[in-house]
This record gives C-alpha cells, structure tokens and sequence, in this order.
C-alpha cells in the first residue's frame, strides 16, 4: 500500500485517537498537532485524518475548529464517537494496593478525582495518557491512566477498568479530506459562520432560518473570530446533507444573510 | 488590613491575572488555582477574587464557566479587561543577538509564532509565563515570553515589547463576590441557561426575547452541560442591570422557558 492510503491521526499511539482511528483501519500514521494532521492531507500526503473536535465535559477543542476556518481548507467526511473509558494500567507484579503513585494527562487526572482520592494515590502529570503508560514501565508503586490501546502497547495489566466519574464522557472525532461524503439518506452537515456586528439580533434571525424549516440543530458552538471580544464564529451542526433540495435554499439564505459562511462538510451520521 | 480584605487572584504572580488585579489594588494572595480563588470566596476567607473568563484569541476559559454553574454560587461583581502584550524579558547582560533560547507557556509562544520565527529561537515550556521568568535566572543565553510586571518581580529588562502576532490580542477577567453591582447606569448582565431537549428552535425562541427587546448580546457561548454530546448550557452576556424594569421582565420570562437560568450577576461595564 503507498503511504497516501495511510490515515494521519494526532499521536502518539495509545491515545483515544488512536482508539478512535482504529475502529476504521489499522492502516495509521501518528502526527504531532492537530494543524500537522490537517497540513498532511492539504499537501497530498495522505487521502484522509482524524482529529478530535469535542468531547462532552471539556467541550470544544479549540485548535481543530480555528484551523478548520482560518488555515485549511478541508471538509468532514465522517465522525467518530467515542466513549471515553479511563483505566488503571499498571504491570503484572502491581494491583490496587500495591500502587502508591498515578500518573496521566491533567485531564485524564482530573476526570478520574473519585479513584484518586479514594486509593489516596499521589498524582503525577503527563504530557499524554500514552506517554505516563510509558514513563510507568521502570517505576515501581505506580501506576497510569490511560487507554486499553496504551495497555496493549507496552504490555500492560489492566488493573482497574473504568474509572472516570463520568459515565457520559464521550469524545467526537471527524474524518478530514479533500471533499465530503456524498448522500447516504442518513447525513449531518456542519457549517460556520459570522455575523454582521452592528445588526442586532442577527444570530436570532439565522436560527429562525433552521426552525421556520423544521431542521434540528444537533450542535451550536461560538469561537471567537480573532478579531476582538464579543465577536464570534459560530459553529452549527443540522440533520441533512447539503446535496438535499431544502437544505440547499438553507445555506443560500444562510449565504446571503451573512458576512462569512463556511460549509464544513455533509457526512453520515455516528456510523463507526 | 484583615486577611478577608485580600482580593484573592490566580497566581502565581507575575502572571496577566496579577497584572489585572494590580489595576484594583496591590493587597492582593495568589491562589493555585480557578476553583481555589473561587472556594475562598465562598469560604468567607476573602471578600472577592479575580479570575480570567476569556480571551479574544483563544476563547471561553472553560474551567471559570463550568466551576460558576456547577460548583460554586457566586456572583460577577465587575469586569477588567486587559490587552494582552507580551515581551521577551532577559537578563541585563543580553540582548537579541546572545540569546538562542525562549522559555514561556506554550499558549505565549504560539502567540508570538513571527517573532520566535524571525529571531530563529528554540522554544522551551514552561508551566506558566511566570514561572518561564523565574527559570532564565540562572541559564546562560536564555530569554523568557511574559508579562512586565513578571520583568519586575525577578529584575530581568524588558529586550523586547510587544511581541505578539496579534494585535487585537485581549483577556476578560471577571470580579467575583457573594453579591453583584448596584446599578450604576452604564451595566451589564451575565445569565446561564440551558434548553429543553425535544423542543426545537428553543435557542431561536430565547434569542427571540432580546431581539424583540432591542437588547443588544454582548457575548454568547455554549459550553457542554456535561450530560453527553449536543447538550449545552449557553452563556450570553447583555446590556442593562438584572433590577432595571425591562430587564427584569425579560429574565422572569427567559426563567418561565427554561428548565434552568442562573442570572452570573450585573455589574458595571469594563470600569477598569
């Protein structure tokens, strides 16, 4: 296979995008950053790459959506989404009581603070859950908090299984390309715009557009357009694909009534 | 002057935050953390404290907005809002030409990406801007990206000002308290709410009761409900005071369509 079938994913191995790529190929190739993910697929170096967008308690992941408006010009071509399990990994010889000492990302340490204060384990950061599963190999008393992925990787136990003290953290990820996906009948697009400042109530007229059409928003985000407080780009996820007659008359109005518009991209609905 | 006088601020000092409280008063204690200057406050340890909310480039500051709704009941008492000027501080004996290395939180250096870039620097990070001033102490050929009042604390020379990419580069800092602002005429209004589910164009029909209003948004965001992907709570910041008479009229009604507001408070606009 040429390395332009490889799908770049944001590294290193053993993270949740990892977990996530793999459910479509094992066919991978890990990039450092984000804009390094999308920048491959910009220059032809790989047909497709997946990048986390939001997870449900941090919220958006802000790099991912400002590089999608300001530095590339890619579309979704799908979406992963992932629940985000967290386990205790820690080797063969270590169990619960043995392990005195945890790293991970503050992230990843932060979502699991139940765990952690009930075990009493001091806590060590991380710069990504694959590099504590790694950093723990010649430690004794520790342990990592890190995906089944980073386990399998440098061979470690399991000690604990889900551990976060959510059970509805999820994390989206999306597919990147050249171009989107054509119509399955089952589809969500995804679409950024600004609006006009001195005009009051405009985001208000914009969503009057989706609901004097019925179209269910299944996503709203604002980010800011970089060019002062309180002016935004905000970003709409709606059921539809953008090839669909009445989501087509959509984004005209949308179009006209706006400064910018962006279509992200039409792609299948969670179908990974 | 009693200890529950002290304004407590995200430390540690020499950090943007110390630089916006410092514009109130300099009987200020740094605190560790967002949800610590919050505690101390709720704790009757400190009258009021001073913590970020957002920047104009980088966007919402996440763990202000979820700690404001979920953890803590406490109210914005006023506003300060702080452009954002970063400076490459050395020591004395330096200057452009000795100095290869750069030391400073990541977000600082990706903000001054051309200069780090024209200057051909190697970059280094550092847990915050402070504490990258603290580092270049004792290391040859080292400079550090922060703020004058961190070139102040640690006696290094300002090599370089204003070296962001940016110009438009600001940071909202908010005061909070146990009670609001009385009104002062020139007010502003911070609410949270969140949307039933199953009713579409619900956010349309909230918008709807500013725009009919005039009352002009100054702000809106969401940030994820933490009860799974799609489910927000939205942030959005208004002209006007909470005991005005149409204001109060318009939040009564926002209240009645809602499963859930919480008016953040009024306070007066950008006084310092």
């Amino acid at each position: 296979m040429f390395i332009i079938d490889k799908i770049a994913f944001l590294g290193p191995e053993g993270t949740f995008t990892h977990e996530a790529a793999s459910k479509i190929t094992n066919n991978l190739i890990s990039y450092c950053s984000i804009p390094a993910v999308m920048e491959s697929i910009q220059s032809n170096k790989h047909l497709k790459g997946i990048v986390p967008i939001e997870n449900s308690i941090e919220g958006p992941v802000g790099i991912t959506l400002d590089s999608l408006i300001h530095k590339f010009d890619l579309k979704i071509n799908g979406e992963i989404i992932l629940p985000i399990n967290h386990h205790l990994l820690g080797k063969s010889a270590d169990n619960l009581l043995t392990i005195t000492d945890v790293y991970s990302h503050p992230q990843a340490l932060a979502q699991c603070q139940s765990f952690i204060n009930d075990n009493k384990f001091r806590t060590h950061h991380a710069l990504s859950t694959a590099s504590a599963a790694k950093n723990i190999l010649t430690m004794d008393n520790s342990g990592a908090i890190g995906t089944s992925k980073a386990a399998e990787l440098y061979d470690l136990e399991i000690i604990k299984s889900n551990i976060q003290d959510a059970d509805n953290n999820q994390t989206r990820f999306i597919i990147l390309a050249k171009n989107d996906h054509e119509i399955t009948g089952f589809d969500k697009t995804s679409i950024a715009f600004s609006i006009f400042e001195d005009y009051p109530g405009q985001l208000y007229n914009i969503l009057g557009i989706f609901a004097k059409n019925n179209i269910n928003l299944t996503k709203i985000e604002s980010r800011p357009s970089k060019e002062g407080l309180g002016k935004y780009v905000f970003f709409i996820d709606f059921l539809g694909h953008r090839n669909n007659k009445n989501i087509k008359k959509i984004l005209y109005e949308i179009n006209n009534k706006t400064p910018f518009t962006k279509v992200l991209g039409s792609y299948p609905i969670n179908k990974y």
